[in-house]
């Protein structure tokens, strides 16, 4: 279905140009040009009132005048004669539209009222819509040929899909292609993406042979939850880059809980590309430097790089960049050591790096790569070379694209430190590697690779499904937000926990000795008690706060001294009781909670808390709902796994535990997606049992969404 | 003196060349070439035994055969020559050598031995000597046109002096000069660095006006503290550059302190490097990038940055960027904004960044550049384009180069997205502003020269004497060495650290009440009472261990009750006597010590300390001894110090106080060198006082040093 509407618009046979134009630098002349110039496959038809004769062809006055059936018509016209040329289109029958023409969204609210109007009339004709405010599409596959943009330079031939979000960025990129060494197999400017978006392209790239990797240039997500179903999928079967802009203007909301505070969109975005199994690039040098890679080279089997070079330096500085980037540096064999000791000269070095020494002759750089290449403990390999007297940089690139060609399954990279020309004499060429002008590219090239490679070996996860009390959570909620209230005192937001199973402090409020016992004794010792008084707030200067009572006879003991004590102070009359609370010991705070983006909803976070969770910011960041494999991944991503992992002598954390924790977190934001804000701070390690529990817990609500949500008429009469 | 005897070798007018060749592909024949081939204003003798005709000149078979003084000679024969060679030059009163030939050092033991007979004779000859083991040396200034290089290009003329530790390297790097758009004024390959290094040249750069930047490759520093005091010197009066490799090859060393093992050598380099003012680069492409900048820009007035567009979205990756260098985002001027708003189109954006859209003409680009950089609210600017139908990028680059020109005080990039030909064009041309092709590179030249910047501004610093009881300490140390003890029991530390005036927790051993109770009131409750036992371990599971003991007769009381308890289980024989400490109350817990670092000497660390300083590593090194400026800056750049500021409402910390006891330590270890490890770990800060507070110290020596710098024999006949 989406394949055969998206087929009229990227592999049309029949195009019309409405708004073709014969004066020169007009995006109808430009247009009409690009599409002539890279011999469109199909059959180009003008339109222009005017009629007369464009880039040779002769142009029609209307597009109902065209003799023929047309996929797709390029839209150029002034704005506001867009939504009549749409009514002529559907009269034509046609199905694919690619509108060129700015003037919309993107200029306020009349542009805004335009494009509303024409989404509308699109759907019910239903068309497809590529743009407006766009800068068309490409498909450079010999059997179309299509180069519908308005750039000054036609396309390379490649096999990339590209979306890009922004009009002239996509221009740009176009027109640098060839420089850039890269080559695309269809191109989607999507402007104000109307209908068609990343994710459409995504769908529609899937299944499409001729693109083997998919590169997006986004400024926003339209639907995260639909992204991530795709890309997720996607992403196993060719890579996914994305340059995501717009991270600082993107400033955090103000938000009551840590976890909001450290959220913020971009992190939002952050977490919805590394779950999708994209490849976030941070610049556009990178982007390409990455797509040039995957073009190039396969999938290795390991992330283990060996090195070879004519030059020390280079060598050592190729080493930083692998380790840097969390490659290891391969163990080559002791064969290979051996068999290059055999030809090299004895200033040479044959441990990783090898060094060739400076007067290495072509001959050694065959020689050396045949056998690294063939050596089981490596999975990629750098070729560095810097000219030497006599050595010809190309005779170097092309004995070791012929080695290459017969070892198709490892990366190798070249590492040319030399001049311009030589890039763009291989950038005419066909090549079977790429290369980079410094080591530091081809170690990130590697460690992209090797992201991959884990990437695919990735089991997929499985969203369990506990058996909770959901009907206990419900009632909770229920109660507060009848009294008005968004935020849950802590016995309410502890009580929904442990409703969701989740491991939290034991603890309950007593009024009387009795009450105080039997709550000590249903908890278990040790215990902590707490006054809580409407007129006292320094409790721990009133000798408020017993800790580590150890037994019945200790509790009754405590009890009767904080009484006397108060009664002594003249302040037993606010006492409104005591909070008997279980005692847990452990060193290790850690937090976990739940934030919303207006954009991305509900995501999760975990990491270190305690007073360092705002100075550390050592946390991790998952939109919601998690797997079992994204709730691992979190906690093993902050720095702070080592302190679970038990440094320093303390009870490794029961994992698993902490992981079910994250879930059933999870799935309580799935059952009550009007949690706005969530706080478990500290997580505290049992130093006991290794458990993660939650010693303190606040909740906050969207109040609208949740009294509608479950049918509560608010009290307060302030909602 | 240092001047002289440099400008023989890069200022000569008249060089001999031994070894010179007329076969092709060797060293001797392409030096020949390069000397002549860029037209080397003075005299060049070429010497060969067989005489002949070597590039039209007249080779001598001899040095001693020239009819002229020599300044400078290459020597580019066999190793094995070359002894007898330095004899001739002496003998022929040459004072500058550049030994080009390889087969020394690096070749092993016997090459080692021979560059060590070299370098005897040469010192004795009182010659200065570039190499051996090296690509050559280069002066650009017209009135040398030196190029003593084998590189296979001839350089470009400039304004940087670069020095390369690695031989190949600094070829390569030649070679491709004119594609980064750099010139050299000044090269010097140091190769095995028997006599000049970098320092050297450092020194000799420092008041060459021809030379306006310097960049250093280096593997490793020859003499750090001589290369900290020229290059924080030099550094405030020309950008110093330098890319340090080797980084991850440096293994820490094992090490049994928390500092130690933080330590290494790369953390000593790049504290070295920071101190000195001297900019670290990461890769070659960065070093490179940062020169063009410098080359181009002056030092701005501050990190105010307007960004200026004719595309939304590199404007906002543009921003972002900015944003993550730590750059500001100007605030445009209201009257900046009007002037704008009077002739951009209403689509246009007037804020920062300006985005003046796509269909921008080469007026607004003028007009817009002419407005923004005369507001004052604005340091440096990025103009940014993209190509557009019609509007050439040359035509932009001119009018922006012509308007930057009257600005002269103003750093300017331009990020230009288009091809590669427009860069050639650009490095064919005078410019007076850098271009590169993405924002993230722009973004991180504004970062260094606003680093730059800040370095010049930044106040030199002292390193203060304070009056300390350097006797006590140096007593306590020969009572441990004397002992044959290289580690200092906690109590001799402390006492160490007491000595120089550093604010450590307050302690001493008592064995009998009266001791107790007198050590209590000496210091001051609250106090903590430990027991020391040879039997017992788990000092708390005994009820060993009593905190918070708040006057005279609490300590008493407690103090029975040890004894009474330890008699009743039956282990009162072990126990050794009670340690009375000062209860110091506080949450935040820091560290600070010293390390040795091989090659770099006692180097300082502060950070966060307690169970997380070896999880986050949220620690900062820097080389001893400190100024007050460096240990400013060294609790500055930590994470943690949000902590010291009081997040979280503590009390603020008393941050000269542990500015001051860095400082101390700093001199401790001057006094003290051979003091190789010193942990204070936690330095508690104080809740009370904000003070930092040594609760715990260990301090390990150098044992052999130790003994004789202090003149002890040990007791122990094991050293």
């Amino acid at each position: 279905m989406l394949k055969e509407q998206l087929d009229k618009i990227m592999c049309p046979r029949t195009v019309a140009v409405i708004g073709a134009s014969a004066k020169e630098h007009t995006i109808g002349s430009e247009l009409m040009k690009r599409l002539t110039g890279y011999k469109f496959t199909g059959k180009i038809y003008p339109v222009n009132p005017k009629g007369g004769i464009i880039e040779g062809l002769q142009a029609y006055p209307t597009v109902l005048d065209v003799p023929d059936e047309i996929d797709l018509a390029f839209i150029v016209v002034n704005a506001k004669f867009v939504l009549q040329t749409i009514d002529q289109c559907y009269e034509k029958g046609i199905k694919g539209l690619c509108i060129v023409s700015a003037g919309f969204k993107e200029t306020g609210k009349e542009g805004a009222e335009l494009e509303r109007q024409m989404k509308e009339k699109c759907e019910q004709y239903g068309m497809r819509v590529v743009g407006p405010n766009c800068m068309g599409v490409v498909n450079s596959h010999p059997d179309y040929n299509l180069d519908g943009t308005f750039a000054e330079t036609l396309p390379e031939r490649g096999h990339i899909g590209f979306v890009s979000q922004s009009g002239a960025l996509g221009g740009g990129i176009l027109n640098i292609l060839k420089d850039l060494n890269l080559g695309f197999a269809q191109f989607i400017s999507i402007g104000n993406q109307m209908d068609i978006n990343a994710e459409t392209a995504l769908e529609y790239w899937e299944n499409e042979d001729d693109v083997k990797q998919i590169l997006l240039y986004m400024e926003s997500i339209s639907n995260p939850s639909n992204f991530r179903k795709l890309a997720s999928r996607i992403s196993k079967k060719k890579p996914v880059l994305a340059l995501k802009s717009g991270r600082s203007a993107a400033g955090a909301s103000a938000a009551s809980s840590h976890t909001g505070s450290l959220a913020g969109a971009d992190k939002a975005a952050n977490a919805l590309l590394t779950q999708s199994g994209v490849i976030r690039e941070y610049s556009l040098k990178n982007l390409f430097a990455t797509a040039k890679v995957f073009s190039n080279c396969p999938i290795p089997k390991g992330n283990r790089v060996a090195i070879i070079t004519n030059s020390g330096g280079p060598g050592i500085m190729a080493t930083d960049a692998i380790c840097e980037y969390g490659m290891q540096m391969a163990q080559i064999s002791d064969k290979t050591r051996e068999t290059l000791r055999s030809f090299l000269p004895s200033a040479a070095s044959v441990k990783n790096p090898i060094d060739m020494i400076a007067s290495a002759p072509l001959d050694h750089y065959k020689q050396t790569l045949t056998t690294v290449i063939a050596d089981e403990n490596v999975d990629m390999i750098m070729v560095i070379y810097l000219p030497f007297l006599g050595l010809k940089d190309i005779d170097v690139a092309n004995a070791i694209m012929e080695i290459k060609a017969q070892h198709p399954e490892k990366p190798v990279i070249g590492v040319f430190m030399t001049k311009n020309e030589f890039f763009t004499q291989i950038s005419d060429m066909e090549v079977n590697m790429p290369f980079f002008m410094y080591a530091e590219e081809a170690a990130e090239g590697f460690m992209r690779l090797d992201q991959q490679r884990r990437w695919i070996e990735r089991p997929e996860g499985k969203i369990p499904c506990y058996d909770v009390d959901k009907e206990r959570a419900e009632r909770i909620i229920r109660t507060a937000i009848k009294d008005g209230r968004e935020q849950l005192t802590t016995l309410e937001s502890i009580d929904v926990l442990n409703a969701y199973g989740i491991r939290a402090c034991k603890y309950g409020l007593a009024t009387n000795e009795q009450e105080v016992v039997d709550l000590g004794n249903q908890i278990g010792y040790p215990v902590v008690m707490k006054m809580t008084s409407k007129t006292t707030s320094h409790k721990t200067d009133v000798g408020g706060v017993r800790v580590n009572i150890q037994s019945e006879e200790q509790l009754r003991e405590e009890y009767r001294d904080l009484l006397a004590k108060l009664t002594e102070k003249g302040l037993i009359d606010g006492l409104e009781g005591v909070i008997i609370q279980e005692m847990v010991k452990g060193s290790r705070e850690m937090v976990c909670g739940i934030a919303t983006d207006p954009q991305y909803g509900p995501m999760m976070m975990f990491g270190l808390g305690g007073v360092f969770i705002e100075v550390m910011k050592d946390v991790c960041f998952r939109i919601a709902p998690l797997t079992d494999i994204d709730a691992m991944d979190m906690i093993k991503s902050v720095k702070a796994y080592k302190l679970l992992e038990g440094a320093r002598g303390t009870k490794p954390a029961n994992i698993e535990q902490i992981q079910e924790t994250l879930l059933r977190l999870s799935q309580l934001v799935k059952d009550f997606s009007f949690i706005d804000e969530l706080d478990i701070n500290p997580l505290l390690i049992s130093e006991k049992t290794g458990e993660g529990i939650a010693v303190d817990g606040r909740i906050k609500v969207r109040m609208k969404e949740a009294l509608n949500t479950l049918h509560v008429e608010c009290d307060c009469h302030c909602c």
